[in-house]
């Protein structure tokens, strides 16, 4: 027999390229003319002078990277700098900062479940939070999308520490998770609540301050936030929020944290620059929700099946996973980028157009980017 | 009964307070007269000029971050380079870039097995490895540290796909796994082999290759690498090199690529700015190795014990966790970081400290570490 332990891979590739779902890369230049709807920079951040100058100033004074675990020589006065401020605005007591928003949801998860002890997800929940439930070794019950009664009746039928966790925007659709209700559940229930308040920072509450805040859950006793630096703070990172004993936790047990390097210096510049920012223009966050909107409206009265944004998501259904892809080639044809969800990055098996609504959008540029969408939508 | 959902870590606080393992953040300043013999900053790069203009540059010129998911907009040309680059650097046909190495062991471990399949995995493999199998869903047999003998036997008790899993470097003890051995051992029982070259990419090898380029493994039929770019090379992100139809097959497979946004471009440029100055100057990873060889015989000929360290991570036992922590505060004190392992860091519950050589450690620099390590040891 030769030697060919990856041959199975070559049918896995036929079977998705007689699918129709093939992934290619599709490496981008620096400047570019193309309307830019598909990136998650909310609040038109990521270039700003302010945001790149505090990267770069990071870089040279700090280092390219952190060197070391937090825990080792990874820490710096940035880091912690960055961390008091995360957890100021967004009204918390303590906040961690890790590499990814990824390894926040799975130190979160791990760190504060385990085995014998429940976790109830949404179905809907983004990747990063499936994976940590499956890490965590918990028992995992997926509940209904947005439905916090089964959460009771989850939390009601379990025996012993138990957790739900949700998005509070769904990535897909942008719609928001009822978390005032799931509070009070989780409060009723003694069970704790996980936030991951990724597509909330920034957007929603007063001045960006999160889901969290606006549902007037933030520095909650059960309640524990995780962010992502990478979509309105246009940076790298994410963080963790919640009570200073669930961050000292998590810093003694969550394998995340411990085993990865530090946040490169230049990306916890780059976020606190941002932070800073919105600080001052806190007018951003209700930009964003408005071209949301604007953008929601429009492509409804073009006849279009839109979700109704609750932040700076909007998703528009396709026909077909075949027809959201040429839907979307054909947008950048015409001089727009805009993201095609489709299987298996969709838990329901519906393709659609995804478009992200940025502050910095101008009237003109919604009605280009919607006469766009319109031209080119398939037949349904 | 009041809502207190988190009661229980305040159980484990007081545990771990009890065992005296309490771990506490302590943020560097940006400048600091302590001799660092604790980063992971092999090559002494994290700093160099042209490394921290490289970061700055990639910030000013493509943003603060990458803006999206690697297959969404997340993909830049710099990205592209990168991966052309470390893939041709290594020795491999194609790279993939992801936002930690901890999210490349992840990826190359989730996407290349799976239920059905087997992994073979060291005992001393790294955190982000045994994170990685658990996710995998992949039936896991943990082998005896570093004997291929084992690997074999429990390859052929197997029936089906299979892939064995080692670090190239030990991160704690700093030993290499026997390479060779193992690939000869896959090759025969026709499973992969996959091999974490963390702490070998930039010091082992010609001209810091790495691991698998020094044993002659590099580009082979079964055999996958990851990388972190959060080491030697000073800044941050991972990356996994093969064959182009693995890396296709993580492009369209492996949920930490697909579901996490790109890694900053900062990073990626500090990343290339090193790769680049280290192909200018290969000497560098002879005298990463050189400093270890020198602090290992310098602390052997003290009385110390010590593992021969094989790339640049120096160990160095401990009577028990408690002197090892006085032992690194008692090196602190004296002008030095050191790294201090011990349980649950430490697979085999042995504590030590741990010392790393860079190649731009003076002779005088290293003469003084040696003297500072056995003037704070503790009585054995
Ligand atoms: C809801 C949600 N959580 C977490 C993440 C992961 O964050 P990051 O990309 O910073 O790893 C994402 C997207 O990437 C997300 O959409
Ligand atoms: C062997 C090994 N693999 C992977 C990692 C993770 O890499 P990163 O810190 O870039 O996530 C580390 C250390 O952090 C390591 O020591």
């Amino acid at each position: 027999m030769p030697f060919a332990p990856f041959d199975w891979i070559d049918d896995e590739a036929r079977r998705r390229a007689d699918a129709g779902l093939v992934r290619t890369l599709r490496p981008r230049p620096a400047e570019t003319e193309l309307l830019d709807l598909a990136s998650n920079d909310y609040l038109g951040l990521t270039r700003h002078p302010e945001v790149t100058a505090a990267a770069a100033r990071a870089a040279c004074r700090w280092g390219a990277g952190a060197t070391g675990s937090r825990l080792v020589t990874g820490s710096t006065t940035l880091h912690a700098e960055l961390e008091r401020e995360l957890a100021e605005f967004c009204g918390f007591e303590a906040a961690l900062v890790l590499s990814s928003g990824y390894a926040a949801n799975l130190a979160a998860l791990t760190a504060l479940s385990g085995r014998g002890s429940l976790i109830v997800s949404d179905a809907g929940n983004h990747a990063s939070i499936v994976d940590g439930c499956r890490l965590s070794r918990a028992e995992t019950a997926v509940v209904p999308h947005t439905d916090p009664e089964a959460v009771r009746k989850t939390l009601r039928a379990h025996d012993g520490r138990a957790l739900a966790v949700t998005d509070s925007v769904f990535s897909v659709d942008g719609d928001a998770a009822p978390l005032a209700a799931l509070a009070e559940v989780c409060r009723a229930e003694g069970a704790a609540l996980l936030v991951d308040d990724a597509h909330g920072l920034g957007v929603l509450g007063e001045g960006g301050r999160g889901a969290l805040a606006a549902a007037g859950l933030a520095g909650g006793e059960g309640v524990v936030g995780t962010l992502t630096l990478s979509k309105a703070l246009g940076s790298q990172g994410g963080a963790v929020l919640g009570p200073a004993r669930v961050i000292d936790h998590l810093v003694n047990t969550a394998r995340t944290f411990i085993f990865d390097t530090g946040l490169a210096p230049a990306a916890a510049g780059a976020a606190l620059g941002s932070l800073r920012l919105l600080r001052r223009e806190p007018e951003r966050a209700g930009r964003a929700r408005a071209v949301a909107t604007a953008l929601y409206e429009q492509l409804t009265a073009a006849g279009l099946v839109a979700v109704r944004p609750d932040a700076a998501v909007v998703s528009v259904r396709a026909p077909s996973a075949d027809s959201a892809v040429r839907w979307a080639a054909d947008c950048r044809t015409a001089g727009m980028a805009v993201g095609c969800f489709r299987p298996p990055s969709v838990p329901d098996g519906i393709s659609r157009l995804r478009l992200t609504a940025r502050a910095d959008l101008t009237d003109a540029q919604i009605a280009t980017a919607v006469a766009i969408v319109r031209r080119t939508a398939p037949d349904a």
